[in-house]
């Protein structure tokens, strides 16, 4: 802050050359550096009007590391160095605090034996804790000075006890022992291990910074306060802070006394009766304002700052960088890019993707009380409140008749959709942040807390406990699926807002922008959702999703008992006719941009019935005999059904089903191209899941292309197709080069790829893959963001080998990464052309595909 | 044969460059070959003493591709080429059997339709039936002349309709006819297919070979005959065959007339009373064991012959390797190189190591009738009858009464091995030739078909349904787990005899082997075994297998059922002790060689309890309330076990089971170092499975480091002892690099390697694998063969990475696949140091080793 000229405490600095010197030469001192301590200190003397040591007008100092970066393991400030019993004496005149001064005093002591002399914290807070039984108060600022003076005396007769030697008195010899604390700290493991990690030069060495301690709190014409330079929850454009006259930092939070605005106008709209410091010091606060300018000129950021007035004089003694709510940050962002203290692109690096999740859900009102019950994975965001139910069925009934509900459920499967569409958030036991109730609950902008292992549901009971709590069925829960948090009753939420500068910074990133972003949808609401979010195409349509709906996981289940390729053909012949009129709806939303369409995915063992009446719908629908349906859903059973008989292996031994997939696809977009009003004619992209092998592939694509060539022969257009397949195990990112002569493009599905290359399933993991982040042996779930050394090694050698083999070949990525800003970022540097991701994830991943591209 | 000396039917070559001209000049011929084939006529004419065309005495010919290399697609043989309505007569005076000749001229009608005027055969199918339907008979052979006359008009007739061209019936229109389909066929799809495959140019071209036909059914100074150079059968150095005076080549194996033998002691040996050649025709017997001689001589090995004597004229119609019993072949590489016909090196090169599997293993009676009812996957080697048990209770219990039973599954789980071990041989329906029931039987030698999907079994009836037919408990079943094939009743099996020529080749194997051979194991009889067949050590201790027997089971689930460290710890003592003395016993036997003991492993799912009484039985000796165990276990319970909470996942999460289980390695290789009688100090490696991260391993060898240092503190000696890894991930082998830094050796478990690289589990693999492969998508099942393209990328990487970092790291593989000849040869080409496979299949792996290095 000197360096731009803003009033801060007189002090110096003793350079990294000492520090250099301190080590080359048995940690001694160069032998000028006594004289020249002297003569830096008398300057400073000189400015404040106080000298070191002076038992009558003591300067009092702030030691600390002033290493060129900020390094953990280096020396914590030392405070209200050159306090002893005499000059504590000093300090109780002139603040006439007697208490303030020996709290300073105590703190002084506690804060030199613990930096400097290395005791351990626990001794003084053993004896603060017995000084407050003794008194019979619970909160330090409930002891009198004479406690705080006893326990000046107490500290340091530890120390002796401790350490064998004596604190000491004498503020020249804590100043000397403070300072080779600091030079002792460059050395420490931790800051070693640091620059290691950080590539910084042992040789920079540390420096010493000493400064003057200034106090608010010695008479009124000495104040201190906080302040934001602008409004940290709206970002609007206020000098925003607070102050107390005769104070001393903590007391302005403290909440003891009430605090005083800064400005009349903040005063006026707190409807506050205290005097501003506009008021009582009007040339004060003229000139924070003045360094307010400055400040936010300088870091060209809002900022956080503290400040004191000593004597009439303002000392600035801290600014930083301000905390701010997901709106302020967006205000802000777009304010001082349109008053052109930054750049567009300055504006648009500076907002956290993952901030905009916040102003894209519903988040629980600041104000509200919260008894956080219990936690769970952040799943999907936003608050959610309502009645707990343990089935899908329930939830449905229930939400029709105007009920909000949340939907507890161990874990979810297919045929819980329904329930998912139906509740206001989804609350699972088990499961990570991909598992099914995850993934579904995202893409239909539902909060959902996962993996919520301390909750135990008890599905007969219709109750669930958490701890000793036991919570029934239409019992009040809420959720908050941004933290992870459950909540105990109904927490007011505070519903999203879209303002003109969230569509101003998308607009912005979009100018920076190289990758295209598509979303992964198959129902018209979020095909429209996604495209209302700017997506630039569908990236991933389950189709499978389709057959779990109403009605048609019957024809489904009918398909997968049928015995033979007969009885398969009846099934399918009523499942295309629903899987083309769901194609038209989201070709036309999405009029003319890409729709990438993926075949038959999920273990079949999805589809299996598993109670006895759904067998005996299916029975009943298809007319094969229950007893044979039940052989059938039992042979069909799998140990491990992500490893099991799916995605393009379906199509392989099925191939009826993909010949009535891709038919349903093309008459779907003929249907379109023959009707559309806006003449764009629909681009069908049809994508071959969980490929291991070229041969599949090319097996594969005989039949999608027969099919075109069939139907557009039938329907009398044109059909603009593309035929590819996903990359999705290790075997087809190292066999990319065969598969690319073959396949037309590529999708990443890093969801099955992370599952495969780790050998890990995401919906197990979740029993250990919290104490594997605990114990360090991974950053991130690599679920949620991409483990770029492993999988992303497969990634870069796909991308090299397919387009190795088709020059220019489209590739991007349709796992639940595509949303995720580092995975993203990821993307970028290996040169994919899109990414995408649930609709809600859109904005996100338009803003960080920006940021990569910067 | 010729370029050898042998006498065979005349002939003559159309070159290679005429096929050239073919091309290059539009599909036309030379000018000049009309005459040069009229040239080169006219000496096979004069050689045989026919002519070409001659209605009284003509020339026969046999035309059919030359290509240097013999390839699919190219033309098949024409035979007969020479016959029409007049020649045919000829042949009916020359033979004296108008059957005969006009069975040939049929015949040659088909065959010339079919190769050279591409008519499909199935035209002459229905010809064929209808006329056998009007006679009144179902063979072919119950056909009289007249209806083999008839059929040769039909036969013509119908090539007409269908291609509205005659049939040739000049021989020299045949004979231009036949030439140009061969020079067509080069160019064809499938052969050149074929060629790119396998890089032939197609500039080679083809030649075209006409050679003329000879027959042994013109007289009784005629004969055919087919031999063995040596005795197929037992490998004897006999000559071995069967001949028919004045007979055509398919009399002699049609069973019609019965055969004479070649040699006085053959036919001595038969018992026949019919005259043997030596007997009636001396000369040309002593020509043909001249022959034999020269052919063993020029091919160095036992060849299959056939040969026709033409009016006294011996003539050599073909001569290839012959097949023979796997007895046969051990005995005739020995004796081949015994008497210096081949070297050692040849010897061991030319026995395919799977035939070993035939010798180590019953088989069954080849001479036994056998009613095959379905098929599975020949998952371990070896024939195996007894009664049908379904539970692993009751093949204990009947077997400890003496019966012999097979035990029938859908498929097993770690809780049927007592049942696996008591039972004669194990069918499951379900699973792959990795599955539990197949990897178990394999190690303890006892035959397994799995994955029979025909067999369906019902456990509560206690009962399988092959088809329509019931079997029920008790009933009698064969397997043969070399061949997949499940029988009725009980089929006499002969026992295996390892003689000396078996040990033998293993010694000369041994002398070119390079790769160390280790056996998986973890009884101290399959360690024995291991030993007795040659293992150099134990690859892999799979220490969970020593936990599911009788009451360890108990210990183990309420070890995994503990609510916390403490009740684990209670259980862990317990299950010291009993790994302890196992792990005693191995080094004992393994006396000095080393031991590679991988922790526990398998998904905790397997351990958990499935039903009430077990569940009982662990709230009882634990002491925990059932309820408690109920929902432990229900939470424990895995979507996808195989990518669960499994691996070194276990000992990340519950270190107190790591810690237990290299305490119990080091005390016991301490005891047996403290106690061993050859001096010989046990060799322990201890190796962490399914390691993803370096974290994971670094971690864990410290637990595993500290302990070892206590022990040897405790038992005050040293113990010798390595720590290292699976790679069985993808990611791990991709991360070899860092890992390596960390573990001492790496081991690739290829099983579980193959599973995620494809994303397929063995266990689920077996419902569409063999459509994968009948679809040519597959070449071999991926669990059964490394696949060199994927999996082997990866094994690559791993030991490139992997040495990069650590020199000369010993690295080794102990999946399946390490007892799989064709991976063993990939392990060679990629360096490894050794592989490890089942007991009985350490022969097989030290053959294939040596093969390898060869
Ligand atoms: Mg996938
Ligand atoms: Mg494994």
């Amino acid at each position: 802050m000197a360096a731009i000229g803003l009033p801060v405490p007189p002090g110096f600095t003793v350079t990294t050359e000492v520090c250099t010197h301190y080590y080359t030469n048995g940690q001694s001192y160069p032998t000028e550096l006594s004289v020249q301590l002297k003569q830096a200190l008398a300057i400073v003397e000189a400015q404040v009007g106080k000298k070191f040591g002076d038992p009558d007008n003591p300067l009092l100092l702030s030691v600390r590391s002033g290493a060129r970066a900020s390094m953990p393991g280096m020396m914590d400030t030392v405070l209200n160095l050159g306090l002893n019993d005499q000059t504590v004496q000093a300090l109780i005149k002139q603040s006439g605090d007697r208490r303030f001064a020996f709290d300073s005093y105590r703190r002084f002591v506690q804060m030199y034996a613990d930096v400097v002399m290395c005791l351990d914290l626990s001794h003084f807070e053993k004896l603060l804790e017995r000084a407050k039984e003794r008194r019979g108060v619970s909160l330090d600022c409930d002891l009198l000075a004479e406690d705080l003076e006893a326990l000046v005396v107490a500290y340091k007769a530890r120390v002796y006890e401790e350490l064998g030697v004596r604190f000491p008195e004498d503020p020249q010899d804590q100043l000397w022992g403070a300072m080779g604390a600091v030079f002792g700290s460059w050395m420490n493991q931790r800051a070693k291990t640091y620059r290691r990690l950080h590539d910084i030069p042992e040789s920079w060495g540390t420096a010493v910074s000493v400064q003057a301690m200034v106090f608010g709190n010695m008479g009124s014409d000495c104040a201190t306060g906080v302040a934001f330079t602008r409004n940290p929850s709206n970002g609007i454009n206020d000098f925003y802070g607070e102050f107390l006259v005769n104070a001393q930092g903590e007391d302005v939070v403290a909440g003891i006394r009430t605090p005083q605005d800064l400005s009349i106008v903040g005063r006026k709209s707190h409807g506050s009766e205290l005097p501003s410091l506009e008021e009582v010091m009007p040339n004060l606060f003229q000139e924070l304002m003045v360094i307010r300018a400055k400040l936010e000129e300088h870091f060209k950021d809002m900022q956080d700052i503290e400040f004191t007035i000593q004597r009439g004089t303002l000392y600035m003694l801290q600014t930083r960088t301000g905390k701010r709510t997901a709106h302020a940050a967006l205000q802000i962002a777009v304010d001082m890019a349109q008053e052109g203290l930054i750049s567009r692109s300055e504006a648009v690096m500076r907002l956290k993707p993952e901030l905009l999740d916040q102003l894209l859900h519903p988040i629980l009102d600041p104000k509200a009380e919260k008894k956080i019950l219990t936690k769970g994975l952040p799943a999907s965001p936003g608050a959610a409140s309502g009645t707990v139910v343990f089935t899908a069925d329930e939830a449905e009934l229930r939400a029709k008749n105007g009920e909000k509900v949340i939907l507890v459920r161990i874990e979810t499967s297919p045929e819980d959709i329904h329930g998912i569409h139906s509740a206001q958030g989804v609350l699972t036991t088990r499961g990570g942040m991909t598992s099914h109730a995850a993934v579904v609950a995202r893409g239909m902008g539902r909060p959902c807390v996962a993996g919520a292992g301390g909750v135990h549901v008890d599905y007969a009971a219709a109750s669930l406990t958490i701890g000793s709590l036991t919570i029934k069925q239409g019992e009040v829960l809420t959720i908050e699926g941004t933290t992870g948090d459950v909540m105990l009753g109904e927490i007011p939420t505070v519903p999203a807002k879209l303002g003109g500068n969230f569509a101003t910074i998308m607009l912005w990133a979009d100018e920076f922008r190289r990758m295209q972003v598509r979303a992964n949808a198959e129902t018209p609401e979020d095909a429209q959702a996604a495209k209302d979010f700017g997506a630039e195409g569908i990236g991933l349509v389950r189709t499978e999703h389709m057959f779990f709906e109403g009605d048609r996981i019957v024809a489904m289940r009918e398909m997968i008992l049928a015995s033979d390729e007969t009885g398969r053909r009846a099934a399918l012949a009523k499942l295309l006719v629903m899987q083309r009129s769901d194609m038209v709806k989201l070709f036309r939303i999405m009029d003319g941009l890409p729709v990438t369409v993926r075949l038959l995915d999920p273990p079949l063992h999805e589809f299996i019935p598993h109670t006895e009446t759904a067998m005996a719908s299916v029975a009943k629908s298809s007319g094969v005999p229950l007893e044979r349906i039940r052989r059938r859903a039992s042979e069909l059973r799998e140990t491990n059904p992500m490893l099991g008989h799916r995605g393009c292996r379906l199509a392989v031994t099925f191939p009826e089903v993909c010949e009535m997939q891709a038919r349903a696809i093309f008459e779907a977009a003929a249907e379109v191209a023959l009707t559309s009003e806006s003449g764009r004619p629909p681009v069908a992209e049809v994508m071959v899941p969980l490929v291991a092998t070229v041969q599949e592939i090319e097996l594969l694509k005989v039949i999608i292309e027969d099919t075109a060539v069939k139907v557009q022969a039938e329907q009398g257009v044109s059909i603009k197709y593309h035929i590819g397949t996903m990359i999705e195990l290790p075997r087809a990112a190292l066999q990319a080069g065969p598969i690319a002569s073959v396949a037309e493009f590529f999708s990443f599905g890093t969801n099955d790829l992370t599952q495969s290359t780790w050998g890990l399933s995401r919906d197990d993991a979740g029993s250990f893959l919290p104490e594997y982040k605990a114990k360090g042996i991974v950053e991130q779930d690599p679920f949620v963001s991409l483990d770029q050394e492993g999988v992303g090694e497969l990634l870069k050698i796909a991308v090299q080998r397919g387009r190795a083999v088709r020059p220019g070949m489209k590739i991007g990525i349709c796992g639940e990464h595509g949303g995720d800003p580092s995975s993203i970022n990821f993307c970028e540097t290996i040169g994919l052309d899109y990414v995408s991701c649930s609709p809600f994830r859109v904005p996100i991943a338009r803003l960080a595909a920006a940021q990569a591209a910067m």
